[in-house]
């Protein structure tokens, strides 16, 4: 019976399974919750995989029972060799029927290799935001990535909290707002569906559910396409401070990308759906870096966002951890949305 | 038998329970861990509690048992009427022989309490931060006090994170550290007895804990006392954030505040064991502010620091609000280490 590979997208609040035949055909899709083994812990987590990719497996076998496939996970909340190994322990003694193994890479790495296999740029802004370099090598240069408590500047939390946190210092006298806040500040107590301040704290100490926090950022995103200029003011720094995570990786970039892209920059995560918003910012930020580099490495950059699923790239993966090519055009994958020259 | 009056002193990271007789003596003090709600919930917070102030009442007991005192609580973690409610109901639940009645306030009003009736401003900087200004007529305004994941700023929580976080943004090449990281970056790993970055994810997420967490914050006291610039640097940017604290309130000053210091400031919290390195900034916050406070209200301020635990404020207002006057003279319970006349 032919062989079948399974991929993973694990996000902070959504994650995607797929499974694909040797010939590469999508034969079933799944949907879940946060996979996210920081956000959610360890046991969740393989719970949770196990669930949508038994569902996926059922989808996909119709007649005969099929043989389990190998699985691909692609994870958002970093990589730490003793804790994905954990991971990997955990999924294979409590489900040893899930898959017969399991390679396992980041969100970043897993969204690169359904686009590209020529590398470039990863860049999320979902729910958390990180910045990746993925050379044509396989090396791989980092920046940011490191959750809320330590960054994800640019992400939907980040846009969440810094609009929370200018309506609070503002209340406060502490801070004089780049603009009104009144639409902010409605929105957030009508959000969280509480009356003041002190009922936000619960959100934000003893219930406090990232996802939740973050999903706070589609109401700013809504303000800022009403024109509303505090909201408009923040998606503004969002892509200021995407752009210089690029900027933070640029010096890396081992050689030109050839094509006509320039460096491709793959955006990836629900953010981007306010790119409008962010794409003044971060065109200067990233022409303002330019002259810095070295070698005329960077005259151009194009940005990329996927049209399917990244759990493709987890199942690609898998696949080549084992020797096997899925026979899937990366190319059709993408959407270019913006290509620069300086 | 006489009455007892019992008071609770309750931090981010320690906690201390006093015991005073109605003339004013102090016949027992206790010491705990953290009572600070939002932090721990409120079933480990009334534990702790009981078991501080059983503690107390054996040691001030001594011969013939004594009826329950009156106990007034004074916690850090902010005010909500209906979550301190039940945190009052819960200890008369579970704990019933505890107290008569308890009195809950802020721990920024406990310490004001145990410092003067005058009113002043309140500026705690120990684990988390807050300000409250307090007018001899009981009103109250605040600037901050919500915690780490909205605030906290000028904290030891704030002052640590603000540390790694240079670390962090100058390994991921995202900014340009102010200073050379070399000393913060080794004495971080060495107090979390981590390897690398990856190593510190547990501690800001799966085993958080904010006292911990803040904890460093010694260390970078001692690298800014050894003249580490880095530590220095941070210690002044604390000092300015706190000064500003103090200015968000200063337009609510009701009136001047009689008497030789000027303004009181009470600083309360460990952070103030630094005050020269926060000195400089504070001051000249400050004194910027001074010329747009109008009225004359604001030409001298004093910093104040407590000779004994707020947990005696605490036992005072407790008293106090059942109509009795503790025959404690506050002026013993503080020292003045700061004036300045602009």
């Amino acid at each position: 019976m032919a062989a079948l590979f399974g991929g993973v997208e694990g996000g902070a609040t959504h994650s995607r399974v797929v499974v694909v035949s040797e010939d590469g055909r999508v034969l079933a899709e799944t949907e879940g919750p946060s996979t996210n083994h920081w956000l959610i812990g360890s046991e969740l987590c393989v719970q949770r995989i196990e669930q949508m990719v038994t569902r996926a497996k059922t989808q996909a076998g119709g007649g005969p029972p099929r043989p389990p496939p190998l699985l691909g996970l692609s994870l958002s909340g970093g990589t730490s060799g003793r804790r994905w190994g954990r991971l990997q322990e955990e999924l294979s003694r409590r489900f040893p029927h899930l898959s017969r193994s399991f390679h396992l890479s980041t969100d970043a790495v897993g969204a690169m290799a359904t686009a590209t296999d020529r590398g470039g740029i990863v860049l999320i802004s979902g729910t958390g935001s990180n910045c990746k370099l993925i050379n044509p090598d396989g090396s791989e240069v980092g920046c940011g990535g490191w959750g809320h408590m330590m960054g994800d500047e640019g992400s939907a939390y980040w846009i969440a909290h810094r609009a929370i946190k200018v309506v609070f210092d503002c209340m406060d006298n502490l801070e004089v707002p780049p603009h009104d806040v009144t639409y902010v500040k409605e929105a957030m107590f009508q959000y969280f569906q509480v009356l003041g301040r002190m009922g936000l704290l619960t959100h934000l100490y003893s219930t406090f559910q990232k996802s939740k926090f973050a999903g706070f950022c589609q109401k700013l995103a809504e303000g800022a396409q009403a024109g509303d200029p505090l909201c408009c003011h923040i998606f503004h720094k969002a892509g200021e401070v995407l752009a210089r995570h690029v900027v933070a990786v640029l010096p890396k970039v081992d050689k030109p990308v050839p094509g006509e892209l320039g460096l491709p920059i793959l955006c990836v995560g629900s953010v981007w759906k306010s790119w409008e918003k962010m794409r003044a910012d971060l065109s200067r930020v990233l022409a303002e870096a330019q002259d810095q580099v070295p070698g005329h490495l960077f005259t151009r950059f194009s940005l990329l966002k996927l049209k399917c699923s990244s759990a493709l790239g987890g199942a690609r993966l898998g696949a080549r951890s084992i020797g096997r090519a899925l026979p899937l055009d990366p190319t059709n994958n993408v959407d270019i949305f913006y290509t620069h020259t300086f």
